[in-house]
């Protein structure tokens, strides 16, 4: 891989499988950002909608439902293999095309553009924003989840909670202010994310024309927690945030 | 003090004499926040400005020099006593008043609200927040510093840093999605402090009508650090989060 293309994580084949089988099952996608990300979404009826990051196409088939049509770009050839298997749909386009290089996609085509949890592979959060407001028409939304800028932070992952004396589990935060390659053990030893400071998200966005109308950190229930327990550390640390902004006149 | 009444430390003498000693000598402000509020700062000349949260009235008397008119509003009777002796000019007026009641200044007055490392005292941050936009000019600007929700968030403050076997210092995070008072000793026992995520302020903006512009965590540069070697652990994590918005049309 070069330095400036993106990770295509995806495609290593113990990863994918191992990521098919964790969304089987019990998953923070499903019980905490999908829920937050539903709540935000613009109304989509006969709407164009890209989904930046599309995976196997969950959401695409869903959009396409009420949208009059959804284009599913993502990098990984595997996922995109799975998404025309089983998420298909006359009016759902599947692309193989990273983030980085969205320069194909014509301008002011979409009135949203989705994203779940595909942002914090971005190299150039700069450019990806910069082509989002491109291809987006005049009054179109941006609508995207990544991984919390606190839990990108820590280039040391390991033990990443403590527990005091009296029992308080704390998250271990470092490195908050160096931005950069974060190398992470996630089912394969190194899965590279970026870590951005929450201010530069918000910065980037808004000089690359974006009005930002909200911002969520997700929270999850107790409801959630019961089913899956690990959830409850996202009271302790956040591991989502989300970010819906408009492109203005 | 009542549940709904912003606190007012600065009138006890201990914090009061503790705090003016720390702000003669290398400090968090001088050396870290306000270089950065500098370079945030708009054009001020002929302008109207509302400094909230003014204190002892240092950047009210800097901003009078070429400000049309400076207004300096503080909760602390003391401060504002300090401030009209040593800070004071024809066109400075500074009033005895809390940031939560805000009602008795006139509507779209301002050409900047200023506030410097007050907005984490605020009880209610809404309706801050909408007074803010409601005493600013069209195309005014609010500019604030806070201490950074990563900051505030854990309630237990003893022993906030961590060191692991290889000597790395970790930062203690903790109850970041429990928003609420914190009680943090700061020269003295019981401060009260308020912890608002990062999505909660800027989701508030813009419910209110604002459109951020730029957010900035300062990050320490070298020399300062050779100033003030504390400054080092704003590398781990930041202790401020700076916030510039305008007022649409």
């Amino acid at each position: 891989m070069s330095q400036m293309e993106s990770q295509n994580i995806f495609d290593n084949k113990v990863f994918f499988d191992s990521y098919m089988d964790l969304r089987q099952k019990a998953n923070f996608n499903d019980l905490l950002e999908q829920p937050a990300m539903r709540k935000m979404l613009p109304d989509i009826k006969g709407k164009d909608i890209l989904d930046i990051g599309c995976g196997f196409g969950a959401n695409c088939l869903e959009f396409s439902a009420l949208a009059h049509s959804v284009t599913g770009i993502d990098i990984s050839i595997r996922m995109l293999e799975t998404a025309r298997k089983i998420n298909c749909a006359g009016n759902i386009k599947y692309m193989n095309l990273s983030m980085e290089d969205m320069d194909c996609l014509p301008s002011m085509s979409y009135d949203l553009v989705y994203s779940s949890l595909a942002f914090h592979y971005a190299l150039d959060f700069d450019r990806l924003i910069s082509s989002c407001h491109r291809v987006l028409k005049k009054n179109g939304i941006l609508l995207f989840s990544q991984e919390n800028p606190i839990t990108t932070a820590s280039k040391n992952t390991d033990n990443r909670y403590v527990r005091d004396e009296e029992g308080n589990v704390f998250f271990k935060l470092a490195d908050y202010q160096s931005e950069g390659e974060r190398h992470v053990k996630w089912f394969v030893d190194d899965v590279i994310h970026q870590h951005r400071k929450v201010s530069t998200i918000i910065t980037v966005l808004c000089k690359n024309g974006f009005m930002i109308q909200e911002c969520v950190e997700p929270k999850p229930d107790k409801d959630a927690v019961k089913i899956l327990k690990g959830l409850a550390r996202d009271l302790i640390k956040p591991s989502f945030i989300i970010f819906k902004a408009l492109k203005g006149d």
